[in-house]
């Protein structure tokens, strides 16, 4: 195997789902602000997504998509279990991953490459500036759900503090207020 | 098991799923319509987060988000196999289901909660209705990246009229043309 990885949050979750697993393999850095991942050779024989990481597996096919490649280590991998070692435990953290991956990761993703990333990005994927407040407010949603959790007898746990300063902080804002 | 169930293409994806494994299990049908997702007794006994499908297990715990039930399914169930055989083909379709989940799928439903669907949704989730027209445009990833292909020698099949057609309607729209 060998992994091709770069800046940014996602190369890090397969850096340190290697690293906790104890995979060592060959690392290969890709200068995603030059813009390496998107043209040749990269397109053609790594990711013609253009996106990084990518996971060069031993037959010569390649990987992306962080949950497929993490998935794979899991499966070839599996000790020590990080997904979990029963279909019931996989099936609770896939849940979970999805759950905050759809409803904080992702939002703020497509917010930063359509604001703050935007010079870097817009001629590389599908940017919409317009909407770029809008999805940062769906980070909220984590507010809204230990919000929730807070009133149904699940508060957030009072050793982390950081947690709960920043709620009050969120809570503290006019649009929450309503 | 027990399948909670209702209207709209994620309940639908997992009944396909177990359809296509041939496994038959109870069904409870639930009435998202009328908001019976978002009361006592589902968030306390099915699924707190108030989303639907949610499958039951046999020890009576709940799962919920599609692609970890039907996970738990393809593991529980392996024949037919739906996701792969092998790590390297449940790796391929993992990744082929999340570039079409994040580019396509979960814009579109965002979109449709924030615009035609926004009556019944504002008061149960985070809806932005102002990144409604956004977010739509989201779906034209599809047309990007097909339109990609073609440049790069991997020409949508020529048996697929139906994608050709659609693709050639999206590229009459005034959108497209810059």
């Amino acid at each position: 195997m060998k992994l091709y990885t770069s800046v940014g949050p996602n190369p890090n979750v397969v850096r340190v789902f290697l690293a906790e697993k104890g995979i060592s393999v060959p690392i290969q850095k890709v200068d995603i602000m030059a813009g390496e991942n998107r043209r040749e050779p990269y397109i053609s024989t790594v990711n013609p997504h253009g996106t990084c990481p990518a996971l060069e597996l031993d037959d010569g096919t390649h990987l992306s998509q962080i949950t497929a490649i993490c998935e794979y280590l899991e499966e070839t991998h599996p000790s020590p279990p990080l997904i979990g070692p029963t279909p019931e435990q996989r099936a609770e953290t896939r849940m979970w991953v999805r759950r905050i991956d759809l409803g904080i990761c992702e939002p703020m993703g497509v917010a930063f490459r359509s604001s703050e990333g935007l010079q870097m990005f817009k001629d590389r994927i599908f940017t919409i500036p317009e909407a770029a407040d809008a999805l940062k407010n769906l980070a909220l949603m984590l507010f809204s759900f230990t919000g929730f959790g807070a009133k149904i007898n699940q508060p957030i746990n009072a050793d982390h503090q950081h947690v709960l300063t920043w709620f009050d902080r969120v809570a503290a804002r006019p649009g929450t207020q309503k």
